[in-house]
């Protein structure tokens, strides 16, 4: 297997073993984008000097937990030696002073900043060039597009991106990749553009759990004790289609019926988890605090550069935002607020619950990036999910398998994902 | 009066009746600076010129709700216009390229961004030169050092600030000024240097609760109706010591006593509030979650400029932060979370809450910024917190009375703190 298309894991090992250095794993990645960059257009920035000088200042073995693996960064992600440009023309020149938390701790592990990837405007809807990395005339998703499209192309082991709505989560099904997004408040948002106080975290692509894990131990300066999916037993899983179950296509429910089958087959024991009536109003609950904030977080741009932000977020989240009185924005982050407390008890009944990634495979054309129910509905109740490549839809396209657990049980959450990935994908 | 000491309410009234002018008062703001600056040394960064060509850029009279109000902001607030600088020699050259949403919503408004105040350290408890308006051996408190002084000082009508433990509160207590904390979640956190998501809030300072509740209809760009304290009624006031009260001086519980029987004498209902005995622990909670979320937002400073960060900080909320465990982190926020759903309930019994507002009047001494306990324990309840001027210690400096109510209530809050101020103050 070429450097680039290695797990963060597998090359890690290979440079500890002697057998690969960060600059030839850096080289394969560039070589890499150098061939799929023309038609994925995953990177708003990407300077193979700058690449090359990082790998070149690490030794060829090192003892950085990243040591020589390469990250991208969503473009709304401050890095101090790279242009964050928030995906807005308004922002073209813009040069941060400091990294961003998640560069930082990245860059202190000794990995190696590889770029900044495409976002739509803002972490919002109206999106960049990327194109899937599975068939160019269909939609990556977004809002992270290009860290989705990097990892699904094969030029990088690693990208973060963040979450508001379905931003992490729903690329990910699309993209054919691992997908990571953190419980709320777990990893730190500081030099991150705000949008919503409420929703907004940090998530990341990959190519398998085990570096999932690793990334996130980073990330949380929590002490890495891997992921022994051996030792899970025979977990609990729940089945939760969500209160908008007939906006998925058939062909989720029928990969999600099979992998509940498949998991009880590997000894798990399987249960519908049903949720309260109620929480279909989660959806509008997460609308109403999401603009209400947003348009509050984009007020610079929303005042002084309204004619050079899209009609995608002036009709979508600012529109919404200046129209949501203060009270209804109240009553909604209460009763979000009083839906995770209650949830925190059903999501005790179940190590890990399954649910759609998204509705679909990813639908032709690049100015729609997908309905984003199927993670809204999560973003807001601040639980970690994980999506799962491996199954295919109609037209031969990813279709994520989406797993989410209790608040802070990101680990176990993975732990119990890796379960579920054997038992699923073999 | 000269019009640097007007209310903001004030000033807007004499401009509309073409009694003053916004570069009148802009003049008048700055004779008084270069009068005070010199012992107080509120600002970081104050440019006359600047000053001087925002209001010869604003006509004589105009729509704006802050037309030709001056505003100064706490120095870890970005503007695009003037430095930005944390309060760390790390970032002395730190110029944005955007403004704060807090910084458009003034300008918005037609205010003026008068300057930069000083901030401890990252907000943290590293105090910067500022000294207290009343007596400059003694601290202004902090974090929002500057903030405070600038409007005790009589430089400028109003000062934004930020809480994430009592940067607000404790400052307006020993400067002698009105000071607002909004329940989190209220006034966008957007372009501020984030520290802990799960506490931070903007907050303000200003010469009269009027002034309060303009500036808080402009931040929060919902409509302003004003406060009608003579249709409070007979308001329901909560007398709340807190589970820390052996903390404050005697001579703080008399007047929180003193203030007690005069609302009982205008005709309040007032009652004990007591809490119940496990909110004790909301110190810890506060400490373990400000510090968890804190160090991991610092991670760019903590790791690539640690020489440049005072021990302050570094024995201070780092230390902590890189100790604590994700366990401890995750049971902190649930367990604050859990007592501010059930604040709710306990505050809808009161119209407000009296609590004090610091343990003493500022202490002598400018190294240490003072006990934060009275302000933190509110601050990760998330509640809204409204600090009164007029009341002196012993030593004839100021101390301030705190008035707190129910997550979301800012508005009615501001208005039984009038209905109080009346019955206490007259």
């Amino acid at each position: 297997m070429t450097p680039h298309a290695l797990t963060a894991t597998a090359a890690l090992a290979a440079m500890k073993a002697g057998r690969l250095s960060p600059l030839e794993l850096a080289e394969s990645c560039l070589a890499r984008a150098a061939e799929r960059e023309p038609v994925v257009q995953a990177f708003a920035h990407l300077d193979p000097d700058q690449v090359l000088a990082q790998a070149r200042a690490l030794p060829a073995q090192g003892s950085g937990a990243l040591h020589g693996i390469p990250v991208a960064f969503k473009d709304i992600i401050d890095t101090a030696d790279m242009p964050t440009r928030y995906g807005s023309p308004i922002h073209a020149e813009n040069q941060p002073r400091r990294d961003a938390s998640v560069v930082a701790l990245t860059r202190a592990a000794e990995g190696i900043v590889f770029g900044k990837a495409v976002t739509a405007e803002f972490a919002n809807r109206r999106p960049g060039p990327t194109t899937n990395p599975h068939d160019p005339t269909r939609t990556p998703g977004g809002s992270s597009s290009g860290s989705a499209a990097a990892v699904g192309a094969g030029i990088v082991p690693f990208a973060l991106g963040t979450q508001t709505s379905a931003s992490v989560i729903r690329p990910a099904s699309y993209c054919g990749v691992h997908g990571f997004k953190a419980s709320w408040g777990e990893i730190s948002y500081a030099g991150v553009q705000l949008t919503s106080a409420s929703n907004d975290a940090i998530g990341f692509y990959a190519r398998s759990l085990a570096d999932i894990d690793l990334l996130r131990t980073v990330l949380t300066r929590t002490p890495s004790v891997g992921l022994s999916p051996g030792n899970v037993g025979s977990p609990r899983i729940g089945l939760c289609r969500t209160p908008f179950a007939e906006q998925a296509e058939s062909y989720v429910h029928a990969l999600l019926g099979d992998a509940a089958t498949a998991c009880t087959n590997a000894g798990a024991s399987v249960a519908d988890c049903i949720l309260p009536g109620a929480y279909a109003q989660l959806a509008d609950a997460h609308r109403w605090v999401s603009s209400y904030e947003g348009a509050r977080s984009l007020a610079y741009e929303a005042i002084f550069h309204r004619d050079r932000l899209s009609p995608d977020i002036l009709q979508g989240r600012i529109r919404d935002g200046e129209a949501c009185s203060a009270e209804l924005y109240r009553s909604s982050a209460r009763f979000a607020e009083a839906c995770r407390i209650e949830m925190d008890a059903i999501l005790g009944d179940y190590d890990a619950v399954l649910c759609p990634a998204a509705a679909s495979e990813a639908p032709v054309g690049l100015s729609f990036t997908g309905n984003a129910i199927f993670s809204t509905f999560w973003t807001i109740l601040h639980v970690p999910g994980v999506s799962l490549p491996g199954a295919k839809g109609p037209n031969g396209m990813p279709v994520g398998l989406q797993l989410v657990g209790r608040r802070g049980s990101d680990r176990r959450l993975l732990e119990v994902a890796a379960w579920v990935e054997r038992a699923v994908f073999g």
